[in-house]
């Protein structure tokens, strides 16, 4: 099952700067091969279920190791069956609507 | 690890009621033996990170298959390393303080 | 216009307890004389629109009296023109579906 | 109050497309001349509390005229009394980390 999934994992008890735990988040995602945009609020990742969750989990397991005790997570994920459709494909729906 | 999850399934294109699939995911986290509290914006879960993930996943087949050809799910999820913490613990926090 | 919103407020930058700060958001919306639920990952809230995001801004205002440098939230929130709901009716139309 | 905002917005009860509604809600939130972000999953905001709350409020207006009998929204916001930050900054803070 293919998900667009959006992730904003947030370490809590480290103080208010959390762009080097994005960045190890961001590392963790590139390992396993999966596709990522970063934006201002989270990381859109897509893929199969089994990878992108694993992949989550490993993020959560690395902020931890890097000294958060705690960690609040956000994500967004979107699953369908009536046809395939890609991050890019989402953005693409919405410029070509706005071009119209 | 330890996860609590809160989960939000929002079928898309079978109309406006929801109940009928929010029902049916609770049979699903019901047979995972998992720890369920329904609120009126989503349910809250704990358990091991595989067994609550697993089961999220076990959602979007089920409401995929009732006839809903997409889906749109947020979650909230929480780790830590620095205490074990259920959904009673995190309740009964608030309410404590409430009370001093 | 009517919302039911789900609100999950995070203070950071002050160490990994949240619950004083949550007990001072739900005193900030009782003063505002909403109708509140508490659950492990947030609280429901429900009511007028203006009404509900004024006293969401004054949580952020007060948790920042607190001295939390900045906070990270997250909300649900669902409005509909077909019909009326309130937090117990979301409830309540899952429990009943439970029960046939 | 500056506020960076992420707005996912989904129509319910209108079939499984939402990105008319996405191109509706951007022409809101250009009318408003607020600073904003297209992503896969939802759109970035920034600007002052009142400003970008009001035009999320008309979103859900617009979308409910457009006959959407009913809407789920999640957003993820973040204020901070610390330093002001921009939607730029934030992303701009991950990738010169990633570049180190």
């Amino acid at each position: 099952m293919y998900v667009i999934l959006d992730l904003c994992l947030v370490p809590m008890g480290v103080g208010v700067s959390v762009s080097k735990y994005v960045v190890a988040c961001h590392e963790v995602l590139k390992k396993a091969k999966l596709k990522t945009e970063l934006h201002a609020y989270g990381t859109n990742i897509e893929g199969e279920w089994d990878d992108v969750m694993a992949a989550v989990k490993k993020c959560h397991e690395k902020v931890h190791e890097m000294g958060a005790p705690r960690i609040t997570t956000t994500v967004k994920m979107g699953t369908r069956t009536d046809r395939s459709q890609t991050i890019q494909d989402k953005i693409e729906s919405v410029l070509q609507k706005q071009s119209e």
